[in-house]
């Protein structure tokens, strides 16, 4: 039973949701810098992080249009192997560390979410959708070039078809390159049972090697918006103030999870 | 943080997939007796579960229309509160004790994938339907009498829009009521993490409080086909003979878990 | 190619959206008595249809699960012969006789959307959800009987996934029986093409017959909003008045359109 | 009421599924050549369309990625204007003129469905996905480069979930540009209605201009399958044999119809 990440466990290891890692993944990315109000990031922090004092409740919107494999060239299987992901990076500290965490991320694949767990990410489905560059050229192609604009939206609840969340990255005429400092990432798996006292929880730093497409790495002014929406608690991390907008690629690969922390339920 | 069941745990949990149980339910449902090859349910076991030789490989294909609820009438709020299920179930023993033994298992509806994972259901993100009875006579209503016949299928992979399962219980002419013995229900949680040997599995029996709506209990004649599909190892049970079809309401709630037996990764 | 009723016609006619009539509905229906500003109705009428000065602006905004079929079982494939509906009825006036005339109108199905565009219905994609009765008891069962609660919802826009409707009947305890007019029904097909001078409409009234379950319905208090939403204009025609709602069983056939005007286009 | 293209007719033309013309589109394309029994072809073909003696029975499989706008920069809206689109074209001769006859088409988008069936194109939904190349350097980025494997599906069916469609271009190495004649593109719309002796038909031709993307075109080996299934027809153009694969940009846009020929239904 040795292939399967996840369940369904099998001995010939197909239906599995996930397969061992190493995971690949290339992506191209929207990415919106936004304040946010400090307390309201304390309180979505786990144990052992505390509020980056220095950040000034900086955070990112990300939308990302993912297409990943394993070894073996699944990325010829797109149905199963391209997915869309919109999510949130709060800027922390942990032990001393600066770190982004993230407390809310959406995707619109299964085997997206079953590896997603497994790290810490807190993802839910969603439908997830950012204006992408053809190279054909056209009124519709949105070349990376001065004047382009882009968009993004991100829906969700239960199927995903019931309007919650609505971020939306309003377009923006693309000025200057992207720049921003590297932090590892934090997220909290959180592993509930129906049985009480059964919890369990961990922060927990995935272990990957990144790269970023520089030639595709533009910025520009930007809108960002995060309403009150049924079922969701996401509007209390609305932005105080919007910075600027971000277009790259950016390809990682993920081996390992370094477990910071452990709690108890 | 007390009201979140599953992530995204906030402090006002609204945005977690699941909250606190007890979670209450209640569906219509298809199933198909069928028989499997022992050899096919021994290899899908987990340890300390054995196949039960006097079933001679008894199992079920169930589909179903759910409507769950917590406390609060969530109902009302039908686009996260209902979703649609497929399921094998084949009959094994544990510790002396007739059980059935869930290996694969497919729903529409992520806050259900969240409970189901929790439990120990290797549950797959499918777009499943059945023929519904609709009360106003139609040629279109199929009422639960006789000479009505009911339809059902089942499709799965990545987000589910790719062909590799396709279960279909043909239509059948509904003959008699339905009378099987009550097995308690076994499954196998499966918590990895990309670090090495930190899996964990453990077999557990959901507890939960059943009702069988017997006015609504009918069976009949019943066609039953596992094809082989990319991407899914489930043609490896598929029916040696297909005997009954049955359709009827069930209802249950779930307050608690427990755990059979525990494994290193 | 007798077969097609719709595209892809083929010599074998498997591949169409829709075959030839007629055509058998069975469903379950949410509707909500509403009041809408009677100049709102009539910027919405086509031309020959005139506001009803006895209705003082009442419409109705019906949910409804269907099951469809053909003459051959077809029900039996409930994942084609499913579809989950929202549309909007007006009252209005057509040479002299009342009708209810239907602006806006969501389906699930692409089957659906062929047929309702044939006959003059101005479906768009959506999702649809309603609470459902079981007949298994539970605190999730919602029974037709006093103190049940119903909840409905729609969203649509391109895939269905973004949120710019979102009509909302909120859960009702049930005190009394459905009990209103019958007007038969107009819509106005619209048949464009990119060329110009080329578009056609006319308005038609579906020629069917209807049977309503009596003993599945149930009325009582209701809500109802129609907010703002990016990319509709529905909210035009948002409830000065919400009445009661009802819950019915509801059955009818087409075999016919009756055309009541043409227009040039 | 001008805005509008298809219904919802209002007189803001926000409800309405597609606007007025011109649109522009962009997008990435994997292209596979095949050879088809020519009577099958002809079977498929409109009164006045002939089978393309020259051709050997030559068709081409497209799978599209594609992204379309007006003239207010609609594509910072990718939830509506994006969509994925499947589809044959198979050569034929309309008065001496050698075309392509589109017969079967798939997209995931209903103002696709509305733009498509008023010019001709048979649209049905579907689930369409293609391997995509990311800038950011991975084993998931799958470059235009030597060695890069491609691959692409389609399902369908009502709402596009069940499996009946699974056409597969398998991965290639890439090898030589794409070369090969245009033909203008001809198609057959269809307005039925459920009256009788009310249905129309007419052929054809899109006027829309086009610029492919040379430095994006690439050619290798393919392979492509249409097996049988439930509710298609599409089997019978299966391959007799398969030609390259290619992978290119294309831009067009639409401003016009050219009927070509019209029919009693």
């Amino acid at each position: 039973m040795s292939k399967a990440f996840s369940v369904p466990v099998t001995p010939q290891g197909k239906s599995a949701l996930a397969t061992l890692p190493p995971w690949h993944y290339s992506s191209d990315c929207l990415a919106v810098e936004y304040g946010v109000d400090q307390n309201a990031i304390a309180a979505l922090l786990p144990p052992g992080l505390t509020v980056d004092e220095k950040s000034a409740g900086r955070a990112f919107f990300w939308f990302l249009d993912w297409q990943f494999t394993g070894s073996n060239d699944e990325l010829t299987d797109p149905a199963r192997y391209q997915y869309r992901e919109a999510f949130v990076l709060v800027e922390a500290v942990f032990d001393g560390v600066p770190v982004n965490y993230c407390p809310y991320i959406f995707v619109d694949n299964d085997a997206a979410i079953a590896r997603g767990w497994a790290q810490g990410f807190p993802k839910k489905l969603g439908s997830v959708y950012q204006t992408r560059s053809f190279s054909a050229p056209s009124l519709a192609a949105a070349p990376l070039a001065k004047g382009s604009r882009f968009g993004a939206s991100v829906t969700a609840h239960g199927k995903g078809w019931r309007p919650p969340v609505s971020s939306w990255s309003k377009p923006s005429p693309i000025l200057r390159p992207f720049s921003t400092g590297r932090r590892p990432c934090a997220v909290t798996s959180h592993s509930s049972r129906p049985a009480a006292g059964t919890n369990h929880r961990s922060t927990n730093s995935p272990c990957r090697s990144r790269t970023v497409s520089r030639s595709w790495m533009w910025g520009g002014s930007a809108e960002l918006k995060l309403p009150v929406v049924d079922g969701e608690d996401m509007h209390l991390i609305a932005p105080l103030r919007v910075g600027q907008g971000y277009r790259l690629g950016m390809a990682y690969s993920v081996t390992d999870l370094r477990i910071l922390k452990n709690y108890a339920g």
